[in-house]
């Protein structure tokens, strides 16, 4: 498919996801006709040309979806905001103050090859990585980006040859995160390309390979697949924690590893990211993208998740100082557990759908022997349900196709992380549906 | 050049920089035999691999520094430091305080094109473009990125033709941005190219054509030059601010202008850009450029710009409430007109150099009428001197050649933000320099 139509139809869900709940809110709670608008990227209103008062916006929206909750349900992004109750419960413990005169130099520390890495955040990713023991992090260099996704990008940068006649392919198994041939491609580098499925590649060429475990969308554990010379490896370790998936007894040890705030604590917003890299020269290069595309990362943002990160391993290191299931992981944990017996139970209960089975494996961290319970559930149409999306779309309940992961437009990839009103929505709607 | 080495040759020169302040640190006063690092992109020892105290680190640098003022002075890049000293003195006036539950979602404003974007950043902006007049927001779409070089690079995206037989050509007129020819082409994308010196650009094609006014280098007041049909044109505003240029009674309003905190209130860390934008469909995809590259820009970071840009707005719209001296623009005018003529009076005197001259204008913000006094200073080597980087490089005054501007190397550009200790030592140096 060219390139500008996988794009466009992208972001047309992402579109359609968002825009969905505000046309039918507006069309039957404020007896006005629908509004020609996309909320994503394709607004026709006058938006963006007077903001909006920020407090009564978010108490507007609060009340919308709690109005809105018999209507379109979107779980196409994995927006999560699941974690806001605990943020919210824990207080001000993890209140930021930052005077005004922080943060003018673009440098934060020029001892560090990393230069605008803030040390008080490498200090919480090295404390939080030796809590949970995911990780090596001793002998390691740690670059900071504007999310994962930033970052992903400064390894494909990072590990291109400089002067090849031909881009580099980049290749993933199938179900691959989505956003990995859009992001790859959008620009027609040629220094790199979307090269596919990875168990498809047999190319006698060099390669990189995008190892995300526990994957997205399907949750699964993931080894390499290609496994030929001249391979470059990256891992998107994104959901290794142990609210989503056992932790080895071994801290995982790649050459080039990925983390983001946003599915660890849960601050998408904050867009925050950091790689663990083992190769200096690599770890050079990957400065240099971020140092090109923009000039370092926002320092705000790393002073703000190191207090988080920090008082987050002390809800676990420090249990006393703090309340009863408090501990962040634990509590995540047990939340996420609910949601899976919950989606469990529904989909048992329409008999429609099937989800993927996990293996029960003993958590280091823990000491829970338990099956993976993944931010996205992978669900598939079961019978002879072609287009699974389409058949949610039909039911109000907005979801990300199969075929944007590689795979058969069958399966669905369905956030768990939404806010606990609008899974219990989503869980009982799907229960509810059957072949009509 | 072959671009590898212009990046490498660009990143040497920083590296040299920041790293000659460190190694004569070292070598002089710690009596220890220099290191071999370089502390931009080349380290060769364990940084990143254990994080600093921070407290410890920023004593222990303000100590070398000022140590190392007869030594090395770097003033390659524009780290407005110069700013720190204002907004110390403006004490708790712009703290911010965040929540820990604050930002978790990756939506701002579900309503807006642009939804990522923080709706009381946005309003900042609005309400700082009225109070200064330099530019046009009403009835514009506004982009927030990661810095004016983020969204330098969105507008690339978003207006190069998607499916054209070959990339379009970049130009901008010489001397233009050293990081303009490295950003646009870093990534050798299929989209868009560095096409050089606007002035050389004779070709009958599509072109976009950046206009950074006042101009990065010289501080000159610029306009387009190519002026043929099939042109975009993208206006960097980032100094058109009334510390740096008189403002014009029109305020600025072409199709796309590019602003950043860095060169306005001097934030650079906080790595925060914006683009007033005129056409819609371009607003959109930028967005969805940022989108793709970034999912969206810091909320931290929008909030605290947010505060910073309304108390700064607050300073000259109630000044009662402030100490004299005290609003911003006036306070950096006072400060940027004694750094130009203290560095006149040392070129003055040292009659090896010449600085550009610029001619008055009435500001319609202030009512005064001045000529310009830039962020950077565009210094010619006078006389024989055919490498002017070298020389000053010989006397430990470290810049950027005009070979990186596309000038000829008997310029050199000058950063004149640095803090004031940096900077009266340089202009004791310079106008101590003679022909030795």
């Amino acid at each position: 498919m060219e390139l500008r139509t996988m794009i466009l139809g992208h972001f047309l869900v992402i579109s359609l996801a968002l825009n969905a709940g505000l046309l039918y809110r507006d069309y039957y709670y404020n007896g006005n006709k629908p509004k020609s608008q996309n909320v994503f990227s394709f607004n026709t209103n006058n938006e963006c040309k007077n903001a909006s008062n920020r407090d009564a916006h978010v108490a507007k929206r609060a009340i919308l979806e709690t109005q809105a909750l018999a209507e379109v349900i979107d779980l196409d992004h994995g927006d999560p905001t699941m974690y806001e109750q605990y943020w919210q419960q824990m207080g001000d413990k993890t209140t930021v103050v930052i005077p005004g005169w922080k943060f003018i130099s673009y440098f934060s520390d020029v001892n560090n090859l990393c230069w605008f890495l803030e040390p008080e955040f490498a200090n919480a990713i090295i404390r939080l990585h030796k809590l949970v023991g995911n990780a090596v992090t001793e002998d390691r260099y740690i670059v900071v980006g504007t999310g994962s996704t930033h970052l992903f990008q400064a390894v494909l940068y990072a590990v291109s040859p400089t002067n090849a006649s031909e881009p580099i392919n980049v290749v993933s198994a199938a179900p691959f995160y989505s956003s990995y041939p859009l992001i790859t491609d959008f620009l027609k580098s040629g220094l790199y390309k979307w090269g596919g499925d990875a168990r498809e590649f047999k190319k006698n060429k060099p390669y990189i390979e995008l190892v995300t475990s526990p994957n997205n969308p399907d949750g699964l554990s993931r080894e390499p697949v290609v496994n030929q010379n001249h391979g470059i490896l990256i891992h998107d370790l994104a959901y290794y924690w142990p609210q989503y998936t056992s932790i080895s007894s071994s801290p995982a040890d790649h050459d080039i590893m990925l983390f983001t705030v946003s599915k660890s604590t849960g601050h998408a917003g904050t867009r925050l990211g950091w790689a663990i890299v083992k190769n200096q020269e690599i770890a050079k290069k990957m400065t240099e993208y971020i140092v090109l595309s923009t000039i370092g990362v926002s320092k705000e943002s790393q002073l703000r998740a190191a207090k988080i990160l920090q008082v987050l391993a002390d809800t676990h290191e420090h249990r006393n100082n703090f309340k009863e299931n408090e501990a962040f992981f634990d509590h995540s944990y047990n939340l996420m557990a609910r949601r899976w017996k919950q989606l469990r139970d529904a989909v048992e209960k329409s008999k429609l759908f099937s989800l993927p089975e996990f293996i029960h494996g003993k958590c280091a961290f823990s000491g829970r022997t338990f099956a993976s319970q993944p931010a996205f559930a992978w669900l598939k149409c079961e019978g002879e349900t072609e287009d699974c999306e389409s058949f949610l779309r039909h039911h109000k309940i907005l979801t990300r196709s199969g075929k944007h992961f590689g795979e058969s437009p069958q399966y669905v990839r369905i956030s768990i992380l939404p806010r606990d009103e609008i899974f219990d929505q989503f869980t009982d709607r799907l229960s509810g549906i059957n072949f009509s």
